[in-house]
């Protein structure tokens, strides 16, 4: 293997000739051999249209080299376009704030950079990591603007996917309208209720959670870049940090903006963990749905058997015909691990310390993490178990119709007391409502029909009012 | 003792003639024993209001007669002042979703309104507690809906509260805006910023925070009020919620509106959990700013000793004259304990199960506990932490002009590369950038010194950048 | 109101002259109005067997006045007894990690100590609150050192309540042995199992816990009492280490030893953390079984219908007649909050700094709150749902006749390919399994009998099997 | 490409012939695109061991054909030897609670064992993945106990680690043991230390951490297998459970034995939160140290500047000679991530149902995650950061000398509140302690000398005691 010799203030170091990465990732990849995780794509997206702008704008500035710079920009659209991915070599796990991250990047751009302006690879004296490709810029405010606008490009697929999500749940909820089931409290029967309607609390709690995390994207336009090391904006021309801005917004297509202050942005992890906090309070909400459908389609036999998931797969490498409610349990599976993520930010966000968090990497990580496994996990969760759900609808009625919490529905006619009267007969002798309302004289054939008419339970009102009371 | 006898499907059961509650409170004070925790006075007013709106409902539309209206009326009045707190006798951590609160506060109303009418306490087949104070009402409405009132009037005195923390340290980023000092990232010195600055960090965050604190009331104004079981409206009459919900409006002067599913508005706990993760957030961020003072307060003489905290008590049993910071200590407690409730919150969100959330208990008073919590460490933080500090300007001063960091302002004259040499000379010489700088004929006496002036290295810029280069 | 003036370097505070705590306890109730919880008076009972062994001791060793020795140890003992205890006016969540509760005690002891010698309360020239009540101590060694003491003698309750509550599921897996039902896995039918069986699963598990509990006392044996400011000892005669231990060793009747090392014993809080860390593993498996009976005893009409609860209360306000399962619910909520509690007690352990943790009141106290709670919860869990709990035994046999799950018991006599093929029909046709295999000629009636009778398909082995295979 | 078709009961699917997965693998990955990690290998390895153990088993029993047990224990010889890793296609997080990972190796080793019996792959009339490869065993059992094996290796690995960096801790704690530094709580100046004590504080917390988790592995040795689908065995031999498990313990050389009721281990997780919960406390412990070790190494110039640590890595892309503390913040971004994934891991406990938990998958994923980035974190700490870390002994002597705080020594002197006016003198006038004292004649000079030698002032005792006491 060809190798090239790189040196820092620790020393010189091998690399391969073929490598684009350079010394500092070469030390960096050894320091942290953490998770063995690549680093999300969409990150590394984000750092090339960082370094792509920031090379726009110290050319533009007059800083930078008109044929460095283009080189430069070059090989930034190289990275975008996910040419060296492969070449990205340090754990997402990292210390240093992400430096290393940077410098990965920086040495990449670097040695392509060279390579296209027909040099050798390493002669860093023509063009710098450092001095030209990381130019008025400092990991401090390169990585958190990447992270911004990874973070605002996979939050924008995941609201996609939630809104089909939503949609999807919207049809079932019209699809089940009629389906009268019981409703439960306490798992314990309560008073009916339809299965559409059951659908509409579904998909509009995470019809809310589409909402929420819309809006926490907006935190994430401001952006720090041009605060360099601690958001002072030292080593970075005052006009640099709008035109640089400008540029970035215009190769994202995203309406990003300069912090108000960079010191601020630089020092707080607050809208992070926003971000995180509502990926954490959709994680609930799915979940919940998702244990509900388990709950509803548990049987055949032995269960409630409301509903009927799609069968995905066999159920069990024992029991032939097994088949289990595999999507929806993978859908809470996700969610235990997004507020695990969650928990994880929140104290990564806590350990900030004066000017920085160093603790950002872990948080990124979980945060990206976070969003794609719920990308994942609500596409199949719509598309596996979502829109192939079927209701048993007479098996719904009928357990309705033996149920003795209908009594509820009597109360107005004869207050609470002596409606738990005939609910306690009701329970001891295991004789319907009706027939006890009848024989004990409380209420006429014509009136506990009328007032236990399932079609009237579940809707706004004292059932059967009307024609009852019209009856007296 | 006087005692009265009152009894349920379980028995008889002997109540002191004096008590206000009933056979319900005492079954459920005896089944949860839990905290040994009083029930939130703001939770005790929000359900008076709700029972008095909802008795003034039922007498306008005809459902319930006029003087039992005016009785239960006139108790529920007590029950907002604050009369019958003592009376609240159930665990605030209880079982059955809230219905031992409600049923609590029914029998109070109940008992206090027969007297009112001259009638002896118990005798419910006057003023029943179901079927009168609980007329078209069910735990399951009345309680969600006690609780987003509650939580309404809290989160308005917690952003009074925040708002304050920002204007003060507000206050102090403008005294503190020519104490020039090092600017630390990994806890090791990097650039000069000043810590006026740096207090625009603080409340720049803090003021994210009371904007999202502030808007995630907004999901607490729609209420479930006339969902009743299970969100369908079974016994309430289809013109009973719009009037009741404007009723409580009324009462409590906040903008209520009834939910455009009530179903959803029962099955789902997403606007709490939402209020919690704000919290949450909140309690990170101010976390770390209290970080930041202990650190740069550390001392006196082996430490930072950067500010000085205003000296609240002794700090020690057995150290004479230490003081501590012990404001700041107890800022990043509550902030821990905000953390712990919203994991609590989270879990019990996640376990609500088909029509209702049966956890809502323990998930409301962590809820109201963080809101309390916080509402008191920022009143201390604020005045006893915050508003006295001062800073030690010279020492701030001199750990700036003695530090090699300053060596990141020559970058862009020399390079990275020449920088990072002149820096380990430094280190390794102890002696300062300027000399080396000048010895080494790496830049003139005059450029170093203009490269260096204190006053230009905090703002954007390339330091020196118009004197310099004009010089050459 | 009589009041006396008492001084600190802050200045005079005037304080009822009935009152026994000082001007340090007065500065640290204003400084932390925070959660109006009281201290948990196990922790008060230590903090005066703590003052008393050390007041033995300094007498002992000549350094404290036998006289005002005396009068310490028996204004310790009134500590001790609960006759203080409302004297103890510090907020549990308090900064500068337990020194107000310490000083809030050695005011009491010396004001208590003054009065019995005949002196005026405040005349700390006489006995001080430091100088003689503090003597040799530190807070330091003195609040971790009480809650060690404090936290052993409340285990020592739980693990109590938690082997009653392993005995009473015992007796249930004795009772319940013959309850043939549906063993499910996935909520989905599965093969049978025995109720008794079942609850093997429960008290194996919770006896566990009891022994991981148990175990994690052990730790809290090993005291730093006589590190005093940083676990070095200074200002602590090297005798006295040695014989406070053995004193208070002798008053609690606890084992208590020295630490190996004070300094290590001072700087961590890892002894708490793994009580916290086995006090969540218990929540999390008693939320566990409460869930499974909450889902067992579900219905009474539209749901699994297994088990009956014991009814406890009226389970609903509106609902006639509803029982809910209040208990199994009020358990998993203790259970979430110990999980929060335990979020919390890790924040605050992972941000100790070098000598000390100043967190730990908050640790403290989230720790006590969580024996507490689990000691509250699981003596009702015991004596109010698992005691009085029945089984619905033909309609549990029933569910299992009915299922087509009994499929399995087949596969060993035809293969997992033409037992599915046997189930795809069972479901199709909802015919029972029997019926198909002898249709089918898979198997005769007289196998298919000898395989499927019940009472060999809950134990190990090929159900049948020398019966068939001796039929072969 | 080649295919064959393979079918199940949802329809036919194609797979490439080289492919040794069969359908069920292809579902689940198709149903389950997830996180797109990779299985641990450990656990593949694990599952390999068990259905080697299982085929040995069925054999002796007469249950498989010799032959066919020859083919499938080579072709698990091959899974344990890494020959397949790659076929391993299921996602890490999935549903049906290890189904999947169970047919997935079922499916690979009843192709491979086709192959080597010159069999094509796909033909499942001969070797059949459920009927041959998983006899007498069900995912219910194989999973868990595969995961017990995996843990059991990973652990020891752990546990070694574990145990190097507390030697190394110990060796750091005898070469500092002359080093005198000021000991900070609350991060104010105390009293004085020696460095070499702070780090008996470190090595003993972390070598009762490897105590913790070495106990820890207990509980895993207890394996389910035999168990079947809901633990009572069905469809398992009585001999087979512990024929299977005494194979099981000679191949992987632990000291494995049959659960004392397989149901409890079929039911439960509380084995994989106990282990959890040691990691966690482990991770909260390496925290606390990495972040004293920051702390003390802050600097160069601007902070407490008491440690190197040894330089890793360029510390920033923008500031020359900057070097960062990047081990110890990778170790607490660790310790974070395994906070979180405990998080995940305790919900997941908790949401076991009945005879089954199915949210293993994540449980799993996160328990090996945290082993993992512990055991590679803890060798980077101990060879990158603890092993090469020097102490500035001169400087940390220094800030003891200049500090007030060493007036606590005078205190069994002159008593606490003469000392705190001394304090407060030292601190307004910035004179040192012992001018004060001798100035005001409160000590004479020898007197102060001796109580102030900084030898005396890190052992326990009343500093200069004898001397001072025999001079009087």
């Amino acid at each position: 293997m060809e190798v090239r010799v790189e040196k820092d203030f620790l020393g010189e170091v091998e690399i391969p000739d073929t490598a684009y990465y350079g010394v500092q990732s070469v030390r960096a990849r050894d320091n942290f051999p953490i998770t063995g995780y690549k680093t999300d794509v969409t990150l590394i997206r984000a750092i090339g249209f960082v370094k792509k702008a920031a090379a726009m704008t110290n050319a533009e500035l007059g800083q930078l080299d008109k044929q460095l710079a283009e080189a430069i920009v070059t090989a930034s659209e190289e990275i975008i376009s996910g040419k060296f991915d492969d070449q990205f070599i340090v754990d997402p796990i990292q210390g240093g704030a992400g430096t290393s991250f940077n410098m990965n990047a920086n040495e990449i751009i670097a040695n392509r950079a060279l390579e296209l302006l027909g040099e050798k690879k390493g002669n860093y004296s023509i063009i710098s990591p450092n001095s030209h490709v990381n130019m008025a810029q400092s990991t401090n405010d390169v990585f958190p603007t990447s992270v911004n606008i990874a973070l605002i490009e996979r939050l924008h697929h995941l609201v996609d996917k939630i809104a089909k999500l939503v949609d999807a749940l919207k049809s079932k909820s019209e699809e089940f309208d009629n389906v009268i089931k019981m409703g439960r409290t306490h798992l314990q029967d309560a008073v009916p209720i339809r299965l559409g309607q059951e659908f509409i609390g579904y998909h509009s709690v995470i019809d809310r959670d589409l909402e929420r995390i819309s809006k926490s994207i907006k935190g994430l336009r401001s952006i720090n870049l041009g605060g360099t090391s601690v958001g002072t904006g030292l080593n970075a021309l005052p006009e640099y940090t709008e035109k640089a801005v400008d540029y970035l917004a215009e190769l994202t297509g995203f309406e990003l903006k300069s912090s108000e202050s960079l010191i601020d942005a630089t020092q707080n992890t607050d809208v992070y963990t926003e971000v995180s906090g509502m990926l954490k309070i959709h994680a609930l909400n799915i979940s919940k749905v998702a244990n509900d459908l388990r709950l509803m389609s548990s049987g055949p036999t032995a269960g409630l058997g409301e509903i009927n998931l799609p069968a995905r797969q066999s159920g069990s490498s024992i029991m032939p015909g097994k088949v289990n409610p595999v999507i929806c349990e993978v859908i809470s599976q996700v969610a235990y691990q997004v507020v695990g993520n969650d928990a994880t930010i929140g104290m990564a966000a806590e350990n900030g310390q004066l000017e920085l968090n160093v603790m950002k990497p872990v948080l990124v990580f979980n945060l990206l993490e976070s969003i794609s496994i719920l990308e994942n996990g609500i596409q199949i969760f719509k598309e596996y178990a979502i829109e192939g759900m079927t209701a048993n609808i007479e098996h719904c009625r009928n357990m309705v119709e033996r149920s003795i919490s209908l009594v509820t529905a009597i109360n107005p006619y004869v207050g609470y007391e002596k409606a738990t009267e005939v609910a306690r007969i009701a329970i001891e002798t295991n004789r319907p409502i009706r027939e006890i309302c009848i024989k004990n004289g409380i209420l006429t054939e014509k009136e506990v029909d009328t007032i236990l008419d399932l079609n009237n339970l579940t809707s706004p009102g004292i059932a059967g009012r009307d024609k009852v009371y019209a009856g007296k």
